[in-house]
């Protein structure tokens, strides 16, 4: 009988499984020290309450789950898979108006989408998103940025960027330049600067019609980064772009003050985040070397959350790119290769002697040391093979003599060192190493 | 708009979220003290891999997901959510013949059924789940019971029993009784003597056409428990029991050599486990007081998970009811109610003094100390409130006076303590206790 996965879903064995819970751990730890609590919400929602949030290319990709029973049969859909994590948010926000604001919550879940499967792109993945609810100041903002940050940081990355930028900034232009009314299609095709240069994006906004002066007049705006694009758009922009102005400003300074290093953030115009939801300043960290694009970025977006309520509810959140991250780590070499967290490997060399190396392996678990006793038996080269395989370092041997002698035999298998010595000191001098 | 979650679904909200991580976390770390290995698997499988393999009741209850596209609208389906976590792992043994045997794993992963809704029971529930896989020795089965043992202990259970039997036992029984072709329908009576009584299962057993005499003679080798069973039955049933009986004598000098009290282990020749996929030791954990029944069982299952390969694979594993753990961990009051893991709320009283906050915050993070600054402002007394609310047992007040004077107020919300410090003395104060 062949077996098969899901087209676009993965296992994640033990090696694998142990970079991932490394990853997350760091994450988590980073995300609590800001404040923000953790949630989860059910692998499927109401079909009701997904469909006309994701646009017709996104309920494309919703993977719908027949009625049980009779309905199903004829085909009735009632469930569909979460296809994100910030639908099911508006969902909680909406059902608990308990909740005190501003509402500071982290999730980390599995989401579906039935995209083309391409390499690194998957079916199933882990989302992983920060948010506060209910907080129109900028020190919320500044929050989201500094929590990436920090956890890119504490994750190990060096050679990293934020870009930020403000979405009422893409605004006062569209104005400034005369085509308002064709703000979709600027941001659209802005948004591919990276994919397609500066002169993919000219030609794509001239066969949008936008007009040749504007189009010009639009490079003349974002000429600038950093704090020469500040001075730059306020004396070229105006009055319509001084509060977009002013607020990264105010971002700028609370992510200093939440410790973020400002060498490291880069104000750039040109930064439009395809999502039109954003309302207020957006940002992306992007990893210098090697050249991988984003792995996380967010924003404001004041006109989602409220979306199940009766009104408009403030938020401001950051999704971090966790799946991607993990790529990028275990290409750079930055995680460890972990086989197993077990330490110890009691071998088993006579049945009568099983117990005794239970016994042993027992004094090691109580000092906390991850250990197994080797339940292949056989001979000793074997069970030494079998420790070297699971990649555990310290072998025990206990055999007749030993247990006759009270002592055990301690093997490094990386230093090749070998000892004789009473169990209570192999227990402490590995638990202390 | 009226918004509702699926039937049987549930959010779990922060402080359902920081008890279930507590638990979680827990166990993880017993379970990575015995050698087992995280594996994740995808929610969804294919719709063949999970056919057939939960019978028809089972099945009744496992989600379909229709196929994307043109496929779906003419009502095919082609993937399933997870039901448990066995056949999955069946499917990875199959599917990766390079994992070295013996492979320890636990998988703490949420299973879909479209059970009733009722108290306690719900249509997304976590399982978790320690299995070894390739493993004959019975010293396996006594690291799965030990693994049980030593999370519950671990949790701080003090009052529960492990009871354990031999699936092998009721053979040779129905084989004694001369009723060796009704084995299933014994199984099935035996496993509602907690429920139903000895008088139910007697009735359920002459209903389902066992004749008097048999139905005597079982309660007659059922009559004893512990050290008496293993002499009890070595004597009624003589030969055919020989192995079972060796094995659960084994399993039981494991145990003790892995640390468990051999008081909390009590062998039951009365425990069934409905499943009759088990094939060697069974055993249950039942908490003693409140009386909720078992919270974790499992045993040996020597015919499953070679179903997608051609040989059979043995195995031995448990399933930790982490679900039933929690809500019985709730109602005895053994999980601290924690409604944020934040230590520190650190107040604004002056938006020019809101960069100063965020210092004095990064300084509290950087000991590690999870801290929020106020993102709601508005009067002293509302954020001292906030504080209380969200269960933050310190508030840090940093006024102008204050700032001018390099220092901040430290105020213990338990206590009622305040004292005014420098704020790296803060900082210790709050690390350190």
């Amino acid at each position: 009988m062949a077996v098969h996965l899901p087209k676009g879903a993965r296992d994640h064995l033990p090696a694998a499984m142990h970079r991932r819970l490394q990853v997350f751990r760091t994450v988590r730890e980073v995300f609590s020290r800001y404040g923000f609590e953790p949630l989860e919400t059910p692998a499927f929602e109401r079909i009701e309450t997904l469909m006309g949030k994701y646009g017709d290319e996104g309920e494309k990709l919703i993977y719908r789950i027949l009625k049980r029973g009779a309905g199903g049969e004829r085909g009735e859909v009632d469930l569909a898979l979460r296809y994100d994590l910030t639908v099911p948010l508006a969902r909680v926000i909406a059902m608990h108006p308990e909740l005190p604001l501003p509402f500071k919550r982290w999730q980390m879940q599995p989401v579906w989408r039935a995209d083309r499967p391409q390499k690194g792109r998957f079916r199933e993945f882990y989302q992983c998103d920060v948010d506060t609810i209910g907080a129109t100041s900028m020190a919320a903002d500044a929050e989201c940025l500094a929590v990436v940050h920090d956890s890119l940081v504490a994750l190990g990355f060096t050679d990293f960027t934020v870009r930020l930028n403000h979405r009422q900034l893409l605004r006062a232009m569209v104005e400034h330049l005369g085509v308002a009314d064709r703000e979709g299609s600027v941001l659209v095709a802005v948004d591919k600067l990276d994919k397609i240069g500066q002169d993919g994006v000219s030609r794509e906004l001239a066969e949008r019609g936008i007009p040749q002066p504007a189009i010009d007049g639009l490079w003349g705006l974002l000429a600038h980064q950093g704090a020469e694009a500040l001075v730059h758009l306020r004396q070229a922009l105006g009055e319509p772009a001084h509060v977009a102005l002013d607020q990264l400003a105010e971002v700028l300074a609370h992510a200093e003050a939440l410790g973020v290093d400002p060498a490291r953030i880069l104000l750039d115009p040109t930064l439009a985040r395809g999502l039109d939801y954003y309302t207020g300043p957006v940002f992306e960290t992007v990893v210098t070397e090697p050249k991988i694009g984003s792995i996380g970025g967010g924003g404001r977006y004041d006109g989602l959350i409220g979306m199940f309520g009766k009104n408009p509810v403030p938020a401001v959140g950051v999704s971090l790119g966790v799946e991607r991250i993990l790529v990028v780590m275990e290409e750079l070499g930055m995680l460890p290769e972990v086989q197993t967290l077990t330490q110890v490997l009691v071998t088993v060399l006579d049945d009568d002697l099983l117990v005794e190396s239970q016994r042993a392996a027992t004094a090691f678990r109580r000092a906390g040391v991850p250990t197994q006793v080797s339940l292949k038996g056989g001979k000793l080269g074997k069970q030494f093979k079998q420790a070297a395989t699971l990649g555990v370092p310290w072998v025990v041997v206990l055999g007749q003599q030993e247990h006759a002698d009270g002592v055990v035999k301690l093997k490094n298998l990386g230093t090749g060192q070998q000892q004789t010595l009473p169990l209570a000191e192999a227990v402490a001098l590995v638990a202390g190493g």
